[in-house]
This record gives C-alpha cells, sequence and structure tokens, in this order.
C-alpha cells in the first residue's frame, strides 16, 4: 500500500476540519480500544480513528483518504468473529458509531431506512410497537451494528426460514473508496440493471462504506412455540433434522447442542431445563399462525420421537420459551468458563452431511487432544464448533488454529461452505482456495478492483494474499495470490 | 463494435469445427427464426446461428468471438418481452435450445443441476413424482427457458410469497466473454466471497453465459386454494390487497384483473367464472398446511367483505382452481383477440401506491384515446397495463410506446421501478436514467466493463447508448451515456 511513513499531520488537520475535534481519536491509549475486533487475537494499532455522523462526512473522508492514498477500514460496533475489522497500521479507522440515525419507516410498505452504526436489535424495537420486526439475529444483536451485519450478510437463529441479511436489505446508499456517491437498490424489491445491493451486502467493507439502509422489515407471526427435544446421540438428532425438513416443515429456527455443550451451559446458567445425559437437544422454534404452528408442533414432535427422542418439552409461556432459548444463546459464554480459551469456528455442509462430517469432527478432537464442543444452526448446516484451550500453553492456539482449519476442509469436502455467517476478513483468506478456484477468486478481485482500484478499502481481508498466508500454519496449500492484467 | 464488414467464412468454419455442421445456421431464411424475441416489434438478423451443446463448446464458441472482436447475443427459448435476445446485425447469436440436460438432482438437499435451455416447467415436471416444484413461473413457463429467465431473473404470478429467479437460483456454472470458464455461488446458501450469483442473475446476457444453473426446489405445500373476489371498483379491490397484506397474511399469488380485462377474457375464454359487472376482481391464491389456509380463507374472505367485495367464491377441485385461474392465464392472449394488436408494459409501484396510480393510467387512457387493460400481480404492485391498438394505423405504434412510457414515468414518480419482470433488454435502455443517476449508471457499466472489456455480449441492451435513445421518443431525456475512464 503506502510505502513510506505517513506524514499525519496535514491528513489529520482535515479530518478534523470535516468532522470536528470530537470525531477523531489519535491518542494511543484511546486508540487500544480499536485495536481488534471480536477476533481478538489479531490486533493492529490504527494510526487515527474518525467518526462521521453523515453520508457527506463519508464521502469527504474517503475522497482525503484516495488523495492521499491511505488504506481505510470502516468499522461498526467491532462484534465481528472474522477480523473483518481488523485496522490498518498507518491506517485509518472509520467507525460508523456515531451514525445511528433512524431515517424513515414505512410500515405500510414494511420497510425502514437507517444508517450503519445503528443496533440491530434497535430496528426492530423502533418497530415492535406496530407489530413488525427485523428478522436477521445474529448472537450478537444486542450491541452489533446493521452496518456490520451488512459487511458480513450475518445470519442468526432465525435464518433458516427468513434467510440471511441479503434477504432482507432492499437498497443501500454508498460511498465508494473515491468518495462517490452512489444508490443501489431501492424501495421495492424489483429494481432492473445489476443488482449491486446484493453484490455490496456481505463484500465486507472492501467495496466501499454503506452510509443508508433500506431494510425490510415482517409482520410479527401470531403465535411463537419452541419445542426441546433430547436424544441419546448426536446422529439420531440429525436424522431428525433431516426428517423435519424432508416433511417441508421449515422451522423458523433449529438448534442442536451436543452434551459437552448442555452440560457447559447447565454449570454456568442453570437453566435446568437441558437434561446432562443426553448426547444431543434439538430446539426447535415454530411460527406462524396458531392453527399452523400447533399442528406442526405435533408433526415436529412426532418426527423426533420416531427417531429416538426421549423427552419433548415446550414451553406453555413466553417465560418458559426464553428459558429454552437462554442455554443456546449463552452456549458460547459458557464455553468461555469451563475453559481458559475457546476458538469458534464457523462452516457448512448440506444439512444431509451432519452426522458424519460431526463424527469426523469428533475423530479430529481425539487425535489432536483437544475437547470440541459442538453448537450451531442444525437447520441449514452452519456448524459453529467450540474449540477449547488455553492459550497459556505454549503453540496451543496455532494447534487450535490448525484443527479449526482441518475442520474447514471437512466442510468444503462434504460440499459446503468455509463460512456460514462471520465472514472472510483476516482470518480465513487463505482458504479461499481451498473452496474456489483460481480463476473464481480472480473474477471477485475484477470486481474489487473496479470499485477499489487503488486497494485501499479494507485491504488484506477477504483475498488470500501472500503475507498472511505466509503467517498462517497452512502455508503450504496456497500460492502467490496477485492479480491478472486484464486490459 | 466492428467497423468494418466482418469476413464470416473462416469464423463459421471454426464454428463448424466447434459444434458440427447441425449446430450451425446461416441460411437466409432459417435465420428469420431468430430474427426477434417476444418484442416482436424489434428486428435484426443476426450473420450466423450457433448452438453449442456443452460447456466447453460455449467457451470454445466465446473465445472465437473474442479473438475476432465479433459482438453476440445468448438466446433461451426466445419469449422474452423487453428484446433482451434482439440479434445484432453482423454478431452472433448463441442459442441454448440443444442444452435441455438435467444434470443432477439432489431431493434430500432441495437442488436440482440444469442446463439453460430447459424448460422452466421441465424443471417441476422432473421433480414433481417426489413432491417437490420450481417456485418462479413466468406466464411463458410452459415454452421460456431456464437460462432466460436467470438472464432477466424472471417473475410470475407465486412470486409474492416465494421470491423472483434469484432468490432460487443457489450456484451457476459461467462462460465469460472472454471463454474463461467460472464457478459462482454453490450448493449451500451461505458462500463467502462477493455474491456474484445475485450479481449474474438479471444481468441480461451482457455478463456472460450461464452453462448450468444450480436452483433450489420446494416441497409442494399441503393445500392451495384460490379465493375470487369480486369489487364494484378498482379502488375497493386496491384497497383489500393492502389490508391483506397488513394483516400479516402473504399469500402465494394474488392477480388483479380490470372490467375492460374480465370481458376480454369472457368474450375469448368464457371461463363463466368472472363477472362481467366487476369494476375489479382479485384472485387470491394460499397455500400451506391445510389448518393455515383455511384460518387464511376466512380472513382474507372477511377483509375483501369489509372492502365491499359483492362476491367471494373458492374452488373445491383442483379443475374449479385451474378454471379460476385460467381467465388470468389467458388475459394477454384475450387482448390480442378484442383488439388487432396491443402492448404490454411492466413497471412496479409501491403497493400502497395502487390506488392512485391506476386512476392515472385511467387519465393517460383517456387522453391518448387509447384504451388500456389492466391486469396484474396486485400482491408485489407489479403492474402490466395491456394498451389496445392497431398498428394498421400509421403513428399509432409510436404513440401507444409513449403512453407506455408515460406510465413507467409514474411508476418512478411512485417511488417503483421500470420493470418488474420482462427486464430492460432494448426496450427500456432509455428509461434507465429516469431511474437512477448518472453515477448510479456508472457503477453499473464499471462491473459491466470488467467482465465484458471489448463490450462483445449483447451490446446495446440495458445501458442507454445514445443511438437507441435517438431513435426512442422520449430521446430528448436523455443525454449520451459513455463510460468515464476510471484508471
Amino acid at each position: 500500500m503506502t510505502n513510506h511513513k505517513t506524514d499525519w499531520t496535514p491528513i489529520i488537520k482535515k479530518f478534523v476540519a470535516i468532522v470536528g475535534k470530537n470525531g477523531v481519536v489519535q491518542r494511543r491509549e484511546e486508540l487500544l480500544t480499536y485495536e481488534c475486533d471480536g477476533l481478538a487475537s489479531y490486533r493492529q494499532r490504527p494510526a487515527v480513528v474518525v467518526l462521521p455522523r453523515t453520508t457527506e462526512q463519508v464521502s469527504e473522508v474517503l475522497k482525503i483518504c484516495d488523495r492521499y492514498s491511505i488504506p481505510w477500514v470502516a468499522r461498526g460496533a467491532g462484534t465481528g468473529l472474522s477480523g473483518g475489522a481488523l485496522p490498518i497500521e498507518d491506517g485509518v479507522l472509520i467507525v460508523t458509531a456515531l451514525m445511528k440515525g433512524i431515517l424513515d419507516i414505512d410500515l405500510e410498505n414494511q420497510r425502514i431506512v437507517v444508517q450503519p452504526g445503528l443496533i440491530n436489535n434497535w430496528v426492530t424495537q423502533a418497530v415492535s410497537g406496530a407489530g413488525f420486526y427485523y428478522a436477521p439475529d445474529p448472537s450478537s444483536q444486542i450491541i452489533c451494528s446493521i452496518g456490520g451485519n451488512v459487511a458480513e450478510n450475518s445470519g442468526g437463529v432465525h435464518c433458516l426460514k427468513y434467510g440471511v441479511t441479503t434477504n432482507h436489505v432492499m437498497g443501500l446508499k454508498l460511498v465508494l473508496p473515491d468518495g462517490s456517491i452512489v444508490d443501489v437498490g431501492g424501495s421495492v424489491q424489483e429494481m432492473p440493471g445489476y443488482d449491486l445491493t446484493g453484490l455490496f451486502v456481505g463484500s465486507e467493507g472492501t467495496l466501499g462504506i454503506a452510509t443508508e439502509i433500506t431494510l425490510r422489515i415482517l409482520k410479527r407471526p401470531e403465535s411463537i412455540c419452541v419445542l426441546l427435544a433430547d436424544f441419546t446421540s448426536i446422529e439420531a438428532a440429525g436424522t431428525a433434522v433431516t426428517d423435519i425438513i424432508g416433511a417441508g416443515i421449515i422451522p423458523a429456527g433449529m438448534e442442536m447442542m451436543d452434551n459437552l455443550s448442555i452440560n457447559a451451559v447447565e454449570d454456568v446458567v442453570a437453566t435446568g431445563c437441558y437434561p446432562r445425559d443426553a448426547g444431543a437437544i434439538l430446539l426447535v422454534e415454530l411460527d406462524g399462525l396458531k392453527v399452523e404452528v400447533d399442528t406442526n408442533k405435533r408433526r415436529v414432535a412426532q418426527l423426533c420421537k420416531q427417531n429416538g427422542a426421549r423427552n419433548i418439552t415446550t414451553a406453555r409461556d413466553e417465560e418458559t420459551r426464553l428459558k429454552l432459548w437462554k442455554g443456546r444463546k449463552a452456549a458460547f459464554a459458557a464455553a468461555g468458563k469451563i475453559s481458559p480459551n475457546y476458538f469458534v469456528q464457523d462452516g457448512v455442509i448440506p444439512r444431509t452431511e451432519l452426522a458424519g462430517v460431526l463424527r469426523e469432527i469428533e475423530a479430529l478432537s481425539e487425535k489432536s487432544g483437544y475437547t470440541i464442543a459442538n453448537v450451531f444452526h442444525a437447520g441449514d448446516g452452519n456448524l459453529h464448533p467450540l474449540i477449547l484451550y488455553d492459550e497459556k500453553v505454549p503453540g496451543a492456539l496455532e494447534e487450535v488454529e490448525n484443527v479449526g482449519g482441518e475442520i474447514l476442509k471437512l466442510c468444503v469436502k462434504a460440499g459446503g461452505s468455509i463460512s456460514g455467517e462471520h465472514g472472510i476478513g483476516a482470518d480465513k483468506n487463505c482458504f479461499m482456495p481451498d473452496m474456489f478456484t483460481y480463476t473464481d477468486l480472480e473474477t471477485m478481485k475484477w470486481v474489487n478492483q473496479v470499485f477499489n482500484p487503488k486497494g485501499l478499502a479494507n485491504p488484506g481481508k477477504v483475498f488470500p494474499t501472500p503475507r498472511t498466508c505466509g503467517e498462517a500454519a497452512n502455508a503450504g496449500k496456497t500460492t502467490e495470490f496477485e492479480s491478472i492484467e486484464r486490459f
């Protein structure tokens, strides 16, 4: 990027002129907060943090970066788990935390326009009085930002039925790396021309910054019900999942936890609901009309019974329903209590491969000596294995990252994907060549170059680079990845 | 594109070497078939038609085009209504009619892999024995091809609940204009990197040719029911639509026909079901579990009654259900019987604007003296006004195209879109500047240039060009649109 050390004085002066003194952070100790996102094992301190408030300010800031060829990274709430918001040393971190406005609510047409720094859960809060909600619900929804969700195309428990973020973004106001402001998509679903909205969602901050986001909001279902089924083995639970989907039932969410996760959760949160001797539990949430939910509840219960479920319980009231979910939602935190550290992986497999891949993960756990807990979105085959370790043991993190890499390779081998919802970021770009051919990646890179010709937008993320791959444990697998000249 | 007259002899020899003699059409009278697609008012004869059978053959053909800088157009079944498959004189037309294979069916994971020439309806036929179907159902579904559906991001009656083509395409094997073969998307929903699948769907043949298409198939619902409600005015029917959606009911389809369409249909098809004195009828299809359909049927009927519906009928059996739909499906053909010619427009408005925009269309009809029948996907605000005219009257087509253009401007003014499902093609590129700013269009153009640097893939489509816009009636509105140099 920049080969020389940047002279920041004139640049920071310009930033202050755009966003004011309070919008620029440059004191060393204050910059500490911004060193990493949720992937805390990667840290880098940016030269300066800028906090714009408007589209125009974002545009002016990017024009300065473009003029001085300064690399930059955009950051929402910094809860991402793949290092997508990892700053660049000698670069700018653009933080959207002050852009939390709701710009428009149109209940009749079921849409809301928000700024990128708005917290995911606040969208639902803004419309719930009128009976609406925003469907994508990452676990971090009470702290993560919509802008970050758009960048990473975030998923969540309810994405089985309702789809991930991209299915709920109707339009975007974008600031491109050269500072130009572009509108993509719109307020109706059907728009002619290229689907640049879809292209931008999930592009992990490498194509520009979304400053206004039009989201689709949904009507709250009349009835919601959650079933908890316990099985003696994870395979039996896996077959129940396949049978439920095979019967044409699409639950709002369908989550699985293995014995280790169950006990971790009961140790820490003590829900009292999860049987400690179960091989696996399945949480199945159904929503819709009351008659529909009642019918499907009976069908799901029967399919679970047919697959050997020992007990099937359901919540009669809202309080019990939330209690049934509480353990699932606390699973990652619980892993952090029973082990000094844990590494959460994110991969996808075709649902039908669940049992086989879980067996292979168990074999990996035995071979490596690291305990692996499995908590995941079973309905769409989105695995979240938690590898438990102690960072004080020399070499442990590296070994665990290797095990995590092996799990991703299992996912690819099974016809799946190296990321379900956490993104590639700085963490998984080395695995992209396991999933895509050189030509496939080059095609994505072409698109990047057209939006980001100077390579200033979030460099080092998504695409494999010799540097990052050289550092990774699986370096042998990847070869130098440089874009070919096409024109 | 090509400034000189091409010497076709060596090129055709090469095409024959790739696809065989039977795969090349060059006799003048045989080329006639390929002069236009469903938009028959635009005709151009290609220099040669090539019919490849495999991805490799498509790749070899495009390499020849690339080497000789020959513009080309891809064509499926040629049923498109926006001239997207209009050939280029002195260019190649690549027809996928021989690529009708089904390459893989995976029922458990609900996906099917097909070649682009496969007829839409055949997908459903291939999986219906096992209880599955393919959701997007354009009116032309018994003759249109999946490749064409992908190019135009086709919709249909059931897209209100199930989404348009892009929501059902999981992955694509693409041949890019330089002949390179790229895989985008995959067999699981969640894929990292840029969503090039979404970018490609709806790109109207301007980025490459899809040669293998992975589609999502759905489980047939347990129960389907159609309600027919008749209203004394189109406004009342429009308010009923808003109320139904507002109640959180998402019908599988919700179609409206005005008095003129009703009578045209009864004159021609004589369903006997549609009341000739109704101001408008609403056809509401509900699907799902039987209990769910029964409940929603009662709710929809009540909401229609509240909005002044005189009669609400429903089909007790499959035969009656098909009869209720028959008139709607025959509406375009019926217009062709009651008038020498008709011009079908395709625009979208936010559902809440229905009544107002329909009134303005009526005013346009009175002002222009042309009768306009309204038949449309009311649930998603996708209008299909049919403007009746006689092409033998000098100047009539031009006047009708003007009226069609005015309707599109009404749609844009109401916050909608100039195309719901027919695409832009050669027909509407002049209206793109009514909908997008120069910068928005430039951004799309950048993406085009990266895939299609020589401009050989379907030139003159989607993007406004001085030539086509100079010919259009609304030429005054658009200015020369040439891509800026960015690097």
